[in-house]
Parts: C-alpha cells; sequence; structure tokens
C-alpha cells in the first residue's frame, strides 16, 4: 500500500450556487422584492460580523453563462454552521425566488507533502492559509477535481516519492502565477463526489485560463487529472446586489 | 470461475434522502405545519418504539449542501417493512413538502472472508453487527461502491486468496479508526445500482475524510474501488426536528 | 466475424415503472379516488381475463426506494398490444396522479446455445416459457445488462465455441438456485438501450442478492457483464392495490 | 491521416419524438380537442402534398414505452424547411400538450465506399435512396451510433482498405434482410451527438433485433460500434391519430 | 513535462441557447408579445450599436431539432459585459417565454504555434481574427471538445514538436475549406466544461458535415478528439425575429 499524503484541514467550506427565477421574481411587488433584499442583505450582514471576529469568510459572485446566476462561496469552523447557513438562506424570501444550481461541501486543505518538525497548525502563516479571510478579487474560477485512478494511470499506486516530485513541479507551475491567482484548495474526500474543490481568484480572469492550461501539460494534470464542470464569475459587490436584483 | 465471497445478511436498509420545498411550505398556515410536524413525530415515534423493541433501528440527519435537506436511515428485518414505512412518509402531510432527492435499497452484511466453524448468525457479536442499533453520532457519511471490473483491474477475476488478503489489509485501516468512526456496510447486489452502501458515523466529521483519503491508497480501492456520490449530514436529534422546519 | 446465437422469442414485454403523485392525489375527493381506483382494477380485471385465456401475462409490483412507486410488467403477442395496454393506462384517470420512472421494452428470449434437430416452438416445455405465465412470487428484481465490447474484454468478438462454454457454466449456477430464483429473459437489442432484460422472481428477497452476487465471480459476468439500474419490489396482490392507494 | 470515405447526401432529416400530457390534453372540451387534431391533420395533409410532389417525405409512428408517445420522421431538401415544419407544429395547438421527448438532426446518406466513374447523383437508382419516399412499414426502429476511436479499437484509424473491407462484409448481413428490413442511414456528423442515425423499418418487429444482433457479431459493430438510445414504434396510420388522441 | 502552446486570446464569448416556452407565449395578448419583441429588439439595437462601434459583435441563429429553438452568440471585450448582457436578456419580458437550454463560456483564441517575432497583437490579420466581426453566413454549427488524455492516446503528454506536427497537418484540411467554412475557435479551459468550443458559419450547411467528418480521419481529432453535442441552426436575419416569435 502507498502512503497517503498527510494534509492539513482548516475550516469547512460550501460554495452554493443559485439561479434565480427572474419571471416569479418580477410577479412581486417592488416592496416585496425591497424586503427580500433587505432580508439578504441582513444575512450578508451577519456574514460580515463573523469575518471581521475572523471566526469564518465568505464571497459573492456572479456566474457567466446558464450554470448558475451567482454563487455564495462560505467558510466556517464546523459543518453544523455551514448547514445553519444554507437552512438560514433556504427559508429566507429571496431563497423562493433562487434555484438551487449546484453545490459543492469540503474543507480548506494543505497538503503536507514538505517534511516538518513543527506543529503546522499553530504556524501564522498556515494558519493563515487554513483560515483564509476570502479575497475580493474581480473574477472567481471553481471547478472540482480527482486524480486518477485507470488503467497505467493510477495516482494512488504511485509510491509517495514519486507523488512528493511530481507534486513539487506541479506546484511550481502554481508559483509562477503568485499575486496574480489566489488558489484555495479544499478537499473533499468523504463529503462530496469529487476529491478536491479548487477555487481561484483574480483580478485578471485570462490568468484562470492560462495557469488552467499551462498546469494540463504538467504530467500531475495530463496524466492524472480527472475534471468535473467548471465555474467562472464577477465579484458581486455588496453594492452589485441590489442592481443586480433589480428589475 | 472466482469463488464467490460468503456474506452474512441482517437488517434490510432504506437511505432515502429528501429534499423541503420551502416555498410551498411557508404557505401553510403555523397550525397546518404544526400539524405535518406532529404527523411525522408521530411516525418517529413509532420507529422509536421498534427500536425499543429491537425490531429495527433508524438515524435521521440533515444533510450539507443542495443534494438533499435531510436522510431518514431505516433498518427493518424485511422489505415489506422498508416499503411501508416509505409508503406511509410518502402518503403523510410533511411528505407534500419534500421531494424525493436520492434513496438507497441495501441489506446489513457481514463479509465472511474470515472461515468459521460455528453458526456466525447465533453469535451474539455477529448479532449486534448485522441487526445494529444505529449510533446518535454527531456526523453521518453515505456513498454507494463497486468493485472494478475493468481491463486489468477485475476483482471478481481475482482468486480468493488473493481477494481476502487485500481485504485484510483493508480491513486494518478501518481498524485503526476504532473509536472514531463506525461503520456499517450494506450490499446492494440485485438490489440497487452499486454493490455496497458505506455508511460512517463520527463524532468528529473529519475522521471521515481521514479514513476515506487513507483507504484510496490502499490496492483495494485504488485499483478496485468505484464510488458514487458522497453524502455527509449532522445529526437531526429529534428535538432539532422541530426547530429545523420552523419557518 | 463471430457466429451470432440462434435465439428462440415468445411474447413482446413491457416494463413500466411509475411514480404515484401523492400530493395531487389527495387533493382529490374520496369518490373521485374510489372511481380512480375502480378504472385501473378495470384494466387490470381485462389483464387477468387475456392470461386465464393464456394470450398474454402480467404482474404487479411495488417498488422500494425512490426509483418508482410500482411496477406493471405485461406479456403480449404484439408490439401493437403492448402499445395499446400502456396507451390505454396513460388515458386512465389513475395516470394523471403517476409520473413515468422508468421503462423497458423487450421480448422473451431464449438462448438456443445447445444444437437441436426438433422445431422447438413446437416444444410444449419451451412454449411455457416462451409465453409464460408470471409467477405470483413475493418479489421481483429487473435490470438491464450488455454484454461487454471493450478493449480485451470483448464477448462479440470471442468465437462460438467459447461463448457457448462460458454460457454454459454460467447456467449452471443459476440452476443452483432453481425453485428459489425464476428468471425470465427478455431480449432487447434493437428495442431498447440494453441488450437484455433479467425479471428475477422469489419468494426470499435475499435470493437475489445471493444469486446476482454469485455470478459476477463467473467469466460472463466479470468480465463480460454490463448493469443497468437494479429495481427490486414487493407483491401487489390485486387485494392489496386499494389500501396501496388508499391516503 | 487515413483517408475519408466519400458520401453522397440527400434531403435533410428530422426525426422527432414527443411526449403526450395526456393530464391537460384531457382538461380541453371535446371540440377544443377536435380543433386540435384537425389542425394537426391540416399540418400532416400539407406534408402528404409535399411527398406527392417528391419534395420531401414523412412518417409517423407510436413509441413504444416511456421514451416518447410518438415520433415524426420528416425528410426535406434543406434545413431551413425542417425548421419551419418544427415551429409550425411547435406553434400549434397540439404542440401545447405534448412535451419534446427527444430530437435527431441528420441527412440521408449513402457511404461510397465502391468506386464510381459517373455522376453517382445522376444514377435514378441512388436518387431514390438519396430521396427516398418512407414506407407505411408495421414498425419503425431508430438508433444513433458513432465509429469508436478507443485504445487498439479506433475506425478513423484504419487505412481506407480495411475500413472497405469491413464495411463490405458488414452489408452482406444487411442484404440478408433484404425484402424484410428497409433501412434508412442519415449522417449526423456536425449536425447532431453522433455520427449516424439508422432508422429501420420493417412489417415483422423481430427483425429489428435479429438484425442489429446479427450485425453486433460483426466486426465493424462488435469492436467499432457505439450505440445511443433504441426507439421502436408502431406505425401511427392517419386514420388511427384521431383514436389515438381520443381520451 | 510537455511544454504549454501559447495562445492569443480575444474578445470573451458567451453562446446562449434558449427554448420557447410556445404554450405560455400564446397565452399572452399579441399587444404583450409585441412589446416583449420591442424589448428584445432594443437588446438587439444596441448589440449592433455596440457592433457597428467594434466593441463587440453577435449572431442570431435558431436551432434545428429539440435542443434548443434560438441561440444568441456574443463577443465582448470583458466578462462583466458578458454577464451583464446576459442579466439583461434574464430580466426581460421574452425571457419569461424562454428555457435555457445550453450556454457556453469561453474566450476568442487563436493557437500560437507558429514562431513569432513581432508583436501578434498589434498585427491587424491577427487582430481581426481576435475581435472578429461575425458573418451573416446562412448556417451555423456549434460543439465544444477536449483534447484526450487517455492511456496512449493523452495529447498532453506528447512533446510539443509532435503537437504542433499534427496540428499543422490538421489546419490543412481546414484551409481546404476556406471559402466555404469560416471556423472561429474560442478557449475555454478554466471557463466552462470543455476545452474549446468550435463555432462553424458557412452558406451551403452541408459543408460541417464534410469538414468534421474528414477531420475525424485526421489523427488529432481520431485519436486525440473528444467531442460534446453539436448544435445546427439557421441564420435568424433582424427581419426574420419578428414572423419566427408570431403565433
Amino acid at each position: 500500500m502507498s502512503e497517503a499524503a498527510k494534509t492539513l484541514d482548516g475550516w469547512y467550506c460550501l460554495h452554493d450556487f443559485r439561479t434565480v427565477d427572474w419571471t416569479t421574481w418580477k410577479m412581486l411587488s417592488s416592496e416585496e422584492r425591497e424586503e427580500a433584499i433587505n432580508e439578504f442583505q441582513g444575512l450578508v450582514d451577519k456574514w460580515n460580523t463573523t469575518q471581521e471576529e475572523k471566526k469564518g469568510s465568505h464571497a459573492l459572485y456572479t456566474i457567466v453563462g446558464q450554470k448558475a446566476d451567482f454563487m455564495m462561496m462560505i467558510l466556517r469552523p464546523t459543518m453544523e454552521e455551514l448547514n445553519e447557513i444554507e437552512t438560514e438562506f433556504n427559508k429566507s424570501k429571496l431563497a423562493e425566488f433562487t434555484i438551487p444550481a449546484h453545490s459543492y461541501v469540503s474543507v480548506v486543505e494543505l497538503s503536507n507533502y514538505l517534511p516538518s518538525d513543527e506543529d503546522p497548525y499553530q504556524n501564522p502563516q498556515i494558519q493563515s492559509r487554513l483560515y483564509p479571510i476570502l479575497p475580493q478579487a474581480n473574477y472567481v474560477c471553481f471547478y472540482p477535481m480527482d486524480k486518477r485512478r485507470q488503467g497505467n494511470d493510477n495516482w494512488y499506486m504511485l509510491p509517495m516519492e514519486e507523488r512528493r516530485s511530481l507534486m513539487r513541479s506541479h506546484g511550481m507551475i502554481g508559483r509562477q502565477y503568485a499575486g496574480k491567482v489566489k488558489q484555495i484548495i479544499t478537499g473533499s474526500v468523504g463529503f462530496d463526489d469529487f476529491e478536491w474543490g479548487v477555487t481561484l481568484f483574480a483580478d485578471d480572469v485570462l490568468q484562470f485560463k492560462k495557469l488552467v492550461y499551462e498546469m494540463r501539460f504538467d504530467e500531475v494534470s495530463a496524466r492524472y487529472g480527472e475534471f468535473g464542470s467548471f465555474f467562472v464569475g464577477n465579484l458581486l459587490q455588496e453594492e452589485r446586489i441590489r442592481p443586480f436584483l433589480t428589475v
């Protein structure tokens, strides 16, 4: 048996994609819509407070194309909190006019392929990556992925040595995009259908394509990567929520 | 032909996942909702009685993400009882406000890879595993799985010897999680689309990820495991049913 | 080119799975529901007459889990009759409260792998298998299947000799379940998405699992079997139709 | 690069499968239903005129099983005409009570694997196959297919010689069914999801199964065929339209 | 690791496919429909202005078959503009009577397999291809595609040399269709589920089939191409919008 990579695990993460049912939304009076937006704004205010207290973080993006209209990405210390936030949104007025489009359950994960003597959970740099405040980047890209287990291309049958070396060169590519793309890896083995979720943030949306395309030529992706659906979106700043929902 | 592993089979099992239609649920008067909750509570009371009489068991969990809102896991001595429980729920008031999200039909199964002289069905330890009272653990994880039959990775073409040895080392990993994760394997060959259902219970949700990830490096999973959708949830204690459904 | 196995073909077969829309069904007055049940009972009466005249057969089962609520399996001498029965049901009152869940179109088939001098269609034993009266067994199991054509595991490239020998040993397993499981194979090449439908009947539901699991270790299934969805159900005796539909 | 087979292309083809929404159809008054049927009959009359003028052809079949209730197969000289016919139907009263179930866009195609000196489009026999008047056969079978490109089974990497020789022996099987099964091949590369559509017509429905099954043992299908969904149906003669729609 | 091909990237692109809900559309008064058409015409007018100012381009096509009724292809300098156009359409009256059928998010891409000394973004010929005004061709064909990463057929493991040489001979085929088929390649790595979108324009619809079929025998497609759904449509000239929507 190959040795499993050790992981460090931080905040739990829910990606919650929604489609707006504009037809029924328009049937409301503008007062009712206003009320629904205010109630949603109230939820966001609570999330802001949590974020200020460093007890979680969140990000809102509108999604391009028909896969969804907007995405709420929520980080919290426990699964219960994710479930409560999701249920609270589901019970809100606005939720009556949204249709669930996709969701993903995972936990912020750092691969501990590099040896370490100290307790990584006490390392401030690692803490800031396990419990990250999500950036207000212009664009987001989300996709889930697996490591392939197929015929001769079976990641999980490779010796730890080889996986570590492959991941190191893979990481090199990512590092070239430092300052351009911020990447948050969340692990979802046992939580959702793929093994990882990848969330990328950038101010230049083209960097997503460049990064993912360049990585695809790397052996880790070329031979061992299996990818799910890709979602791309534009930052939904709080002041843009109202215009976005105004009809 | 390879020799088939002998199995011991216990209670039949239905995993029943439901999504709440919050929009129509909110349209009810609070009296009507109260009535629906009471009726559902009445069903749970009956299930509790059955469990106390050791004629079955059940567990309720809310599910994180959009795959479902809650899950009822039901164990009973016969398929007819599962069908009756399901139909009784379907006819209830609450069911009018839920949408079937997923289900799985199986039977509690112990692999009898280890030789045995005595009648295992008389062994009290084995009885308690075939007819288990489900734990009130904080978290649940459910996923179905197959053993792969693909090119050179064909589990069913391996000699019994090799399968037994592979399963033994596979079981070792599980044993390291004793006390942290309780695992119930249910067989579904001939009953549902995958060959097995795996239901894990833990008080620390991260243990699901650790266990499933570690196992993935074991040859049994790495080369021979095919996995379906994963569901993760939080315990829905009886006293939490009403708040969960209050809008 | 490999020689195709000769088949004997009997009655055409429709498996028709339906989900009950309990919510709208409950909206009817009990008189209206009574009327709908009576109309459905009238259809079943007609089918009974046909069966008594040995011009067809049928079976009704409730299905466990969310895949469907009940299944009508209909055998008739012509495709036109299947189409008429289906359309007649679709136009009935009860059908307004059911949602099509799955269907399968096929024809009762006997593999003629064994050489034969006489006209098999005149053989009474073969006739009773081509035009079978369906048993009133407690349980049913239905699944469709293909023979694999993939890389080195290509059934259709094997010489007839080898296929015959593999099928013979495969049939041995089935024969061990004689008296426990009755199996009806229906061919669907050119009629539906898989090549065969398998319908199993048993009074002990566990025998489905034992049979299908044991067969999976046989080379015919292990290397060459591709399986679709599995449905399992409980006999819906005529006297149980009314209680089943009573809300 | 392998040389591409030359094709001859005739009329464009739309297979349009529909499910009847019997519940809402029954809500109409019988006058309204009569009106809708008359309007549909008017469309069919127009199609008949086109067919008499040899400017196209069409066929109507009811489909067995839940995949669809009926199928309109339309042949026309241009894509625009197919689009107009489809849109005209979509705007009709009857269409309000049908649900799109499946469609397929293609063009009648003759494989020109055999060398030819003359202009094939001037050959009357070829003309009658490129611009065929569809037969009023009792039964129809439709399925789409691809030639496989998988590992060692890659049709498109075979030299023209080998493909031609394989297709010749494949054609031999078809020829044995001359008089029993009429086959129309339509090409859909660039038009729809598979590479070809196969439409079979026969007066004995069992011939579909025999033909497709026998062909499956031929190397062209066994190693290189990938098949989509199969639809089977009964001729919907014009005089049967009204009874079919009468509720 | 293989070297990634350099790409040039132009306008962002949204393919937005819609199905018309004719049943509810007909429920409107003709005044309301007129108003909805006028509002949609107003959007198209804005898009026309943008196109005249060379700040984007668009094309409208009706789609043949049930996959969609019409397609809007929109090119813009930023993702934000695509999102705004999509949202503006979604909030329009006409959108209430359309159902999202499919969408694709990508960016106009030129493969820079050929070495280049100058800044390609300053080259007028390349500019006209990166920021193209879409042709008013009679027909459109759209499909997404991936380069295969499977066993021995792994595009991303090939050395740059080999990929370049394969692409060159692939491009030769395309060049034979110059004047007949105009091709726009859009890259979608990181933006949508496939790696590229291919949009073809032609005045003779048969050229799509000829081109795609011929290419399929080329090693790049035969061994390395994975294709998604194909959509084919007829030009929806502005003067045809009103008749198309008139019921």
